[in-house]
């Protein structure tokens, strides 16, 4: 039997990889590396920078191929099948490599935060021991950039999803909401000159983008960026925090 | 002028830190270290250890006294002053060492979440260019040492303290709160038998204590647990996330 290693990696600076993480890397014996899937960014060249970075004799990689979803039986049912398919696709490649006793997947944030990671390493069986090594997240790295606090004092936070705000508008007894997963600006549905954004993609690697100021008078600026650089790379993603005025 | 580095070193592991925190920490030339007023952990000691542990040519250091916080005006003025008299003695120390252009200081967790040191560099005059290296939170710490997500597939979670808990109860619209600076176990405060815990001290560290499970069929033996593993080491620091059932 083998362990299971998600090893968060951060947000696409190899230099957010923690000493923790390195050192799981270089014990484990079987990499799965998924090809595809995320938004075409060149997610798995990443990997292997990180891993060459952190050890002159990487362990076995093998890649896998993400299943894609289906999104005509709703957005829960979608997801579940989805992860029953990357499951079963794990379970494949790490069979195949019988003698890994220390399996590692390199997970881009922090496998706690929307991640998809836990929910299909639990439908492995028999179930794998599970080791989580946490990592930078792109909120971390959004506040960062922008070198703010994500909370006021001894105040709460809220984090969420673009279709949350958009289906339940912004959400009751906090100023601070961030906003993730987000392909559709859904800061549009708000009453813009009541808030304030700081906003970024691609944030903590050398194409990060940052805008921020009073929402109604930078949210045009930010659409117009946005489009732009999906358009030079291929690819985006992005993450904002707002605070209500 | 000098430019002002808070390095996220995460939560007591010293393999928490990250390389790009590693690489600031080697190009600082001056690291400011508080002494005293962290609950009496022995902090100054672990951020001695990892500035060993990344160079063999340490920076130069300076010891900074905390002042301590009054209680007596209210909790965000006792706050606000206490931020103004911390400022000043960064100032003091900064000032009595002008050679220093690249002036450090190592933030346990991440310098965004309930951490006052972006706030007392606002202080600082002339306001010196801050830059910001998250680091592992807690809240992070917690999560992967349970190894669980913190959210719910595409659903919300709020952070926020433990007065906060007190004081409003459970916040509206969502089935997961994480809670911090909690020194009074305030999930005592909610109707037990309604909520699952997963509770941690000292996360991430050597000394990490674990809990979980229904809240009313836990919470006696993490009162006792907490109150056990405080006076054995002097000092404790606690984090927990509750689910709604």
């Amino acid at each position: 039997m083998y362990e299971l290693n998600l090893i968060g990696i951060g947000t696409g600076n190899p230099d957010h990889v923690t000493f923790q993480g390195a050192q799981a890397i270089r014990e484990a014996d079987l990499i799965l590396i998924p090809r595809k899937g995320e938004n075409k960014a060149d997610l798995a060249g990443l990997r292997e920078q990180i891993i060459a970075q952190v050890t002159e004799t990487p362990p076995e990689t093998a890649y896998f191929d993400i299943p894609k979803r289906r999104a005509e039986d709703g957005y829960l049912r979608g997801v579940d099948e989805w992860h029953d398919a990357i499951a079963l696709r794990w379970q494949d490649t790490i069979a195949s490599h019988p003698q890994a006793k220390q399996v590692a997947l390199l997970i881009w944030g922090d496998p706690s935060l929307y991640d998809s990671s836990l929910r299909i390493a639990s439908r492995l069986t028999p179930y794998p021991t599970t080791r989580v090594i946490p990592g930078i997240t792109a909120l971390q790295a959004l506040t960062a950039a922008h070198a703010i606090p994500i909370n006021d004092i001894g105040a709460p936070y809220v984090v969420t999803t673009g279709r949350r705000i958009r289906d339940d508008g912004w959400p009751e007894g906090t100023g601070k909401v961030a906003v993730m997963l987000d392909g559709e600006c859904s800061f549009q549905s708000l009453e813009m000159s009541n808030f304030y954004i700081w906003w970024g993609a691609y944030v903590g690697m050398k194409e990060q983008v940052l805008v921020s100021g009073p929402l109604d008078k930078v949210a045009a600026k930010i659409l117009e960026t946005r489009a732009k650089a999906r358009a030079d790379h291929g690819w985006i993603m992005d993450i904002y925090l707002l605070q209500k005025l």
